[in-house]
């Protein structure tokens, strides 16, 4: 294909763990950059000038940025394999409403976990996202997202099965050492 | 075609605003809805059981959700006329990001200035959207687009020489009076 691919990503973010899951799925071999969020690069500062935020993929030297927007581009330029969106437009509709409520309450909701003490984390709780959090929600929150939601944590499981999919994720308790740090830092242990 | 598209919105939407320039560009017929969003109908908290919002376009009684979302389905149903999204993939990547950045900062910003007084008015007043509103915003915020942002204001004017663009938005001063009333409501006045 002679396409160079680079990711600039940092590994915690469950907006980048889409896009390597993408690039997974579709087999396409890349460069991955993982960025220091408190001293961020000149390329990505560059690359996404606008929200100076990872993931960026960089494609023969062009941004996209955006994960769900990377995710559509990814399954619209490499489209042989892996179809990531239905065919049927009203399907297609259907997954992009469901990837906009991802990001805009789940999102929330699993922030609400990490970022706050006390009452407030009860709130959202049935809303939480993203497998390689849970274990992090499950310790900080004390709940278990298998008792609460079943029908997730089966959808999580049929999820792993697939070899692109789990060797693309990071390891669940590191995630969770991250966040415990995080708290700290912000004097919210 | 024997479609049944019908379209629940309320008139001042922005976002509703979205949905009828795409349906009038690409020639859909279709029954306009305006919905009393303080006594909601039926039809849209059973359309939209998730955000209970407008606007949700209704095709053959199945609803879509999420202006965005409305705006590529239509694009991809009706694909014969008038595309509404480029036909390359990164273009149409770029495409998107800037219609998340609307959705994301114009949004706010325009809210800003209707629903706050003073000070807190001057952040933002650059990154104001949609046309219909400018009007509202300039006699509220006191200030000229056309002054601040001229190239904006003639994107507007190139929009709207197209006619079925300038037939399907409401009047700027109806839309003026309509958020005079709200701020009034909600003693922001």
């Amino acid at each position: 294909m002679g396409d160079e691919v680079k990711l600039l990503d940092f590994w915690p973010s469950m907006f980048g763990m889409r896009v390597r899951v993408a690039l997974a799925l579709k087999g396409v071999p890349n460069e991955y950059v993982d960025e220091d969020l408190r001293n961020k690069s000149s390329l990505l500062l560059q690359m996404n000038p606008i929200h100076k935020k990872i993931p960026v993929l960089v494609h023969n030297g062009k941004p996209i940025c955006e994960s769900s927007i990377i995710v559509q581009y990814i399954d619209e330029v490499w489209k042989d394999k892996a179809p990531l969106l239905p065919s049927d437009p009203y399907d297609r509709a259907q997954a992009r409403f469901w990837v906009d409520f991802i990001d805009k309450k789940l999102f929330d909701g699993g922030r609400k976990i990490w970022a706050t003490k006390g009452e407030e984390q009860e709130e959202d709780i049935v809303l939480i996202g993203y497998y390689t959090w849970f274990y992090a929600y499950e310790t900080i929150g004390n709940f278990s997202i298998e008792a609460e939601c079943p029908k997730i944590m089966s959808w999580v499981k049929r999820c792993l099965q697939n070899e692109s999919v789990a060797k693309s994720l990071p390891d669940p308790k590191k995630v969770c050492d991250f966040v415990l740090q995080m708290k700290k830092k912000y004097g919210l242990d």
